[in-house]
């Protein structure tokens, strides 16, 4: 097994940003079942469990999926490269993170290990992701813990009937990700910027915001 | 401050269970703001943190709020309870989360803080949550690790209108869970109880399991 980091909790949801350098050193499967062992831990709409997880090493898979994840890419971000380059402020993609979602983009097979968890019987709920993105929380933050870097990703999701075919997946699933893990290449464990709290915490209602 | 547990990520992961004996004892909200802190380190789609965190701790907006959960409790697993109650099995509430969720949903005001996060724009798809379930994962462990126990819940979300009301929330905005937050008065932080691993976890493809 891979050698994994005693890691405060804290200090490891502070330092678990989106790491899209990976290299393409392979990662031990009893490191994965770890790993998902943890994702597991998560809840679930009545603990109802409904999930998957499917393990994707084999290349060529990773190589035709890439192809319809660099067709989301293009459509969602690619196209406005100029724009964003050119931005500023802590939300929304940034220069720096735009450059290594491209390379993610470009280099997704590359990353040895894929997580794609599935979901049966989704509803058409923007709640429905409640029983699935806390499990992938889980499996991002235990992975961080064997130095082992991972993004959320959705991109490919215009295509999702193919990957679907691809996967063998039956009809009643539904793919809730795409989790690219492996060793980073390049980057740091540094803390996910965001907007200060402050800006975001409303106090009994809505818009009573407070510094002190 | 309250005081914090230093504790390794994956003992953090593996120890954090629904916790549904809740006390009233106040939370301080230094507390409440390092947890937060912790939470919108999370990812958001293209890092976008449409989100707001609502922190509640005033009782009667509780109450009030508590009475479409009670109803939502009802329906969803109130009238079950006799089924549930003789039930085996990993998957599914079960008997003692059915009595604990069943408390709960009785003493759900009492719990000292509550937070409500909501999310801006949301688009009408499953995978909409994961710009905000992976955030609530990191709020419910940052919390663990105050020894402050948590839900995630949605069983109040039928009535939507009324809360979105209620917390003064703007109408482009929809409010994506309720977690009451409080010290434990029952139980223990064991793990959550959850099919094997062997048994969700397909390799390349749907259907291949194994068990080395």
């Amino acid at each position: 097994m891979g050698t994994r980091e005693e890691l405060d909790v804290l200090l490891a949801i502070h330092s678990t940003p989106a790491r899209r350098y990976l290299k393409s050193d392979p990662i031990p499967d009893e490191t994965i079942r770890v790993i998902l062992d943890a994702a597991i831990r998560g809840p679930s709409g009545g603990n109802q469990q409904g999930w998957g997880w499917i393990v994707v090493k084999d290349l060529e898979v990773k190589q035709e999926i890439q192809k319809f994840y660099l067709e989301g890419w293009e459509r969602a971000y690619g196209y406005q490269k100029d724009e964003i380059l050119n931005s500023t402020g802590q939300d929304g993609l940034g220069k720096r993170n735009f450059l290594s979602a491209e390379h993610l983009a470009n280099n997704l097979a590359e990353a040895p290990v894929w997580v794609i968890p599935v979901l049966k019987n989704v509803n058409q709920s923007p709640r429905a992701g409640s029983s699935i993105y806390g499990a992938i929380q889980n499996l991002m933050l235990a992975a961080r813990s064997f130095g082992i870097g991972s993004t959320l990703t959705t991109l490919y999701s215009a295509y999702e009937e193919e990957v679907k075919v691809i996967l063998g997946l039956p009809s009643e699933y539904m793919t809730m990700a795409l989790i690219p893990l492996g060793y980073p290449s390049k980057g740091r464990w540094s803390q996910p910027k965001r907007q200060p709290i402050e800006e975001v915490t409303h106090w009994e209602k809505w818009g009573q915001l407070k510094n002190t």
